[in-house]
C-alpha cells in the first residue's frame, strides 16, 4: 500500500487507487481535510461506478494524474458539519456528484451552472490547493457544503447513487432544450448507465420513449423492464427507414465514434438531438437534414448543483433509481473490465461502507 | 430560341433559360396559366439572382430538369386578380419568393410553416400538374395568392428584391432559435448575399456583430457601410484565439466546405451556431464543444409566407434592403461567372422589365 506523495492533511483516509495507465485498482492510504465552517463530512455508503472513472483510471482524456482515487455518483450520511452550516444535520442522507469546488463568483456559477465554471474542481483527479482531490471509492469525503445535495428519504441509498452523475446527466440537457413536452417522441440512443435512466425520465416527463440500439437482444429488457414503448434495431435498415421523421427529441448516450445522420433522419421537423456521450473521434455532419428540417444538435454536460437537487427531488416523487449490480470494492477491478466491454446492467454501484472496512 | 417540350398553356410567357449543365443562359419562349379564381398575376420588374440559381443551372445538386429559367427573389407589379383574391389590387407592389405552391393541409402548412411542407413546389425547377415551374428571369408569373407578399412601400424594389430569398434565409432562422436579444454578440460568417443582410437583421435586432471573413480587405466596407462593428480575420489564429468564446450567436453563410470547429469556439456557453449555407460535402464535428459548451448547431431553410411577409415588413420599417449590382438580362452569363468567384458586392439583381423587353 503506497501513501501519497501530496501534502499531508490532516485527517487519515482510505480507498483504492489507481497508480498508473494499466488502471488497476488497490488499496491507498491518503489524506483528507479537517472540516471547516462551511464543511460537511460525509461517510461514504454507496458509491456509482462511472465511464468516466474508466476513462480516468487508463488516463484516456491525458489528464489523469496518479495517483487517483475515482467516484462522483457518492450517496452517504453525514458525521460532521461546520458552524455555518444550515441545511444539513448529522446523520443525513447526503450526495456528491462530479464537483466539489468552483469560484462561485463568475457568471455561471451566479446562474447555478457551476458545471461550466472555468475554475471548477472535480470531485477526484483536480488540483486542489496543493493537493489532489480524490472521490469516492474511499471512506469518507469533506466537502463545502453547496456541493453537497439532500438525498431522497424514499429511494434506496445505493440504486440512487448514479443519479448523481448518470441521472443529471440526462435531466439537465432534457430541461435546457425543452424534451419534457408530455406526449412528444424520445429516442433514446445507447442503452447503457445514461441511457436506461433517460428511459425512465422520459416517461416520468410523459414522453412516448422508443430506445435506438445495435443489439436485439435488449428489446424484452427495455420494454418489460425499463418502461420503454418500442425498441429500434439500429443495424435494421428497413426499420431504421420506417421510423424515419418520427421522433421529437434523440438522447444520444453513445460514447463510441457514430455516425449522426441515422439519428437526424429519425427526427420529424424541429427536431433535437442532444449528444452527452463523449466519442473522442469527430464524427462526420452533413448540414442537408439540419436545413432541410430545421434540426438542431446540442451537447450539454451534468448539471449544476440547484439543478441536482431539483433532479432528485423529481427522481424521489416518480421513484425513478438506477437498475444496478451491487459489488464489493475488491470486485472493482473485474468491474472495470466488464464495464469496458457494455457487460452490465445498467450500472455498477460499489457497496464501499460494507466492503471497504472489512479489509 | 427553343419552345418548352411541356404541355403548352395558354398564356405565351418568355424569359430566360438554360438548356444544359452548361448553365448559360439564353431566350426562352414558353407558356404558363391563365389567372385562376386563386391567383394573382404579376409583372416581373426585379428579379434577384442567388446562389441556388446558379447551383441549378448547373445541376450541382442533381436534380435540374432542362430547360428552366431560373429566379426566386421576384418583385413586380400585379396586373391581374381573381376573383377570390381579396388582398391584392392591380397596381400593388409585391413579392414572389421560393415556392409557389404547397398542400395547405398538412402539419407544417398549417402551422405557416409551408417552406417545410413534403408536397411544396419551388418557383422554378418543380413539376407542377403535367408542367414544370419557371422563375423570375422571365416576363410574368401566375402565382395563387397564397404565395404572393405585400412589397413595402417605402422600399426600393430592386434593392428590396434579394429580401425574398437572402433576407428570410438569416430572419427566420435568427426568430426561431432566439438570436435577437439586444445586447448579444452575433457572429456573420461569410459576407456574401445572405451575409450581408445578416449584419443588417443583427443590428436592426440591437445586437453586436463581428463579421467573421477570409478576406481582410473586406474589413472596411464591412464596418464603415454595412455597419457592423467589428470585423474577424478568420485565418488569423492570434485574433481567433483572442476571440473565443465572445460570441452569443453566429449564423453561419459559408457554402463551401470548411470546419465548424473554429467557429464553435466563438462562442460562449450556451451559444447557438446557426448554418444556412449548404456545403455539398459532410463537415467535421467534434461533440466536445457542445458538451463543455452546452453550445448547438441548428440549420434553418428560409421562410414560409407569414413570416416573409412579417420579415418584409420588418424590413420597411428598419430601412433595410440588399447592397445590390442591377444587371441587364444580357448581362446575366457574365454575372454567373462572377457569382461563382464570388466577385459581387453583394447581389446581383436583374433591371428585368427594362431589358427583357428590349431584346
Amino acid at each position: 500500500m503506497a501513501k501519497s506523495p501530496e501534502t499531508e492533511l490532516p485527517l487519515k483516509a482510505f480507498g483504492w487507487a489507481a497508480r498508473d495507465t494499466s488502471g488497476t485498482l488497490s488499496p491507498f492510504h491518503f489524506s483528507r481535510r479537517e472540516n471547516g465552517d462551511d464543511d460537511v463530512s460525509v461517510k461514504i455508503l454507496y458509491c456509482g461506478v462511472c465511464h468516466s472513472d474508466l476513462h480516468t483510471l487508463k488516463n484516456d482524456w491525458g489528464f489523469t494524474t496518479y495517483p487517483v482515487v475515482p467516484g462522483h455518483e457518492i450517496v452517504g450520511v453525514v458525521t460532521k458539519v461546520g458552524i455555518n452550516v444550515k441545511k444539513f444535520r448529522v446523520g443525513d442522507n447526503v450526495g456528491v456528484g462530479v464537483i466539489v469546488e468552483s469560484c462561485q463568483t463568475c457568471e455561471n456559477c451566479n446562474q447555478d451552472l457551476e458545471q461550466y465554471c472555468p475554475k471548477l474542481v472535480f470531485t477526484y483527479n483536480s488540483p486542489y490547493k496543493g493537493t489532489r482531490t480524490h472521490g469516492g471509492y474511499s471512506d469518507f469525503v469533506v466537502v463545502h457544503q453547496r456541493y453537497v445535495v439532500q438525498f431522497p428519504d424514499n429511494l434506496p441509498l445505493d440504486a440512487g447513487a448514479p443519479l448523481l452523475r448518470a441521472g443529471i446527466t440526462v435531466y439537465s440537457p432534457m430541461k435546457y432544450y425543452g424534451m419534457t413536452e408530455p406526449g412528444k417522441h424520445l429516442g433514446v440512443a445507447g442503452l447503457g448507465g445514461l441511457g436506461h435512466v433517460a428511459i425512465k425520465f422520459g416517461k416520468a416527463f410523459g414522453l412516448k420513449v422508443t430506445v435506438i440500439s445495435t443489439s436485439p437482444n435488449k428489446e424484452t429488457e427495455a420494454i418489460d423492464k425499463l418502461g420503454a414503448d418500442s425498441f429500434l434495431v439500429s443495424k435494421d435498415p428497413e426499420k431504421m427507414k420506417a421510423a424515419m421523421g418520427t421522433m421529437d427529441y434523440i438522447i444520444d448516450t453513445i460514447s463510441a465514434a457514430h455516425s449522426l445522420m441515422p439519428l437526424l433522419g429519425l427526427l420529424k421537423l424541429n427536431g433535437k438531438l442532444v449528444t452527452v456521450g463523449l466519442p473522442s473521434k469527430p464524427l462526420e455532419l452533413s448540414v442537408f437534414p439540419l436545413v432541410a428540417g430545421r434540426k438542431l444538435i446540442g451537447g450539454s454536460n451534468f448539471g449544476g448543483l440547484k439543478e441536482t437537487q431539483e433532479m432528485l427531488d423529481f427522481c424521489g416523487k416518480h421513484n425513478i433509481t438506477a437498475d444496478i449490480e451491487l459489488i464489493r470494492m475488491d470486485e472493482i477491478n473485474t468491474a472495470m473490465e466488464r464495464l469496458h466491454k457494455a457487460d452490465v446492467k445498467y450500472r455498477f454501484v460499489i457497496d464501499v461502507a460494507n466492503s471497504l472496512s472489512s479489509l
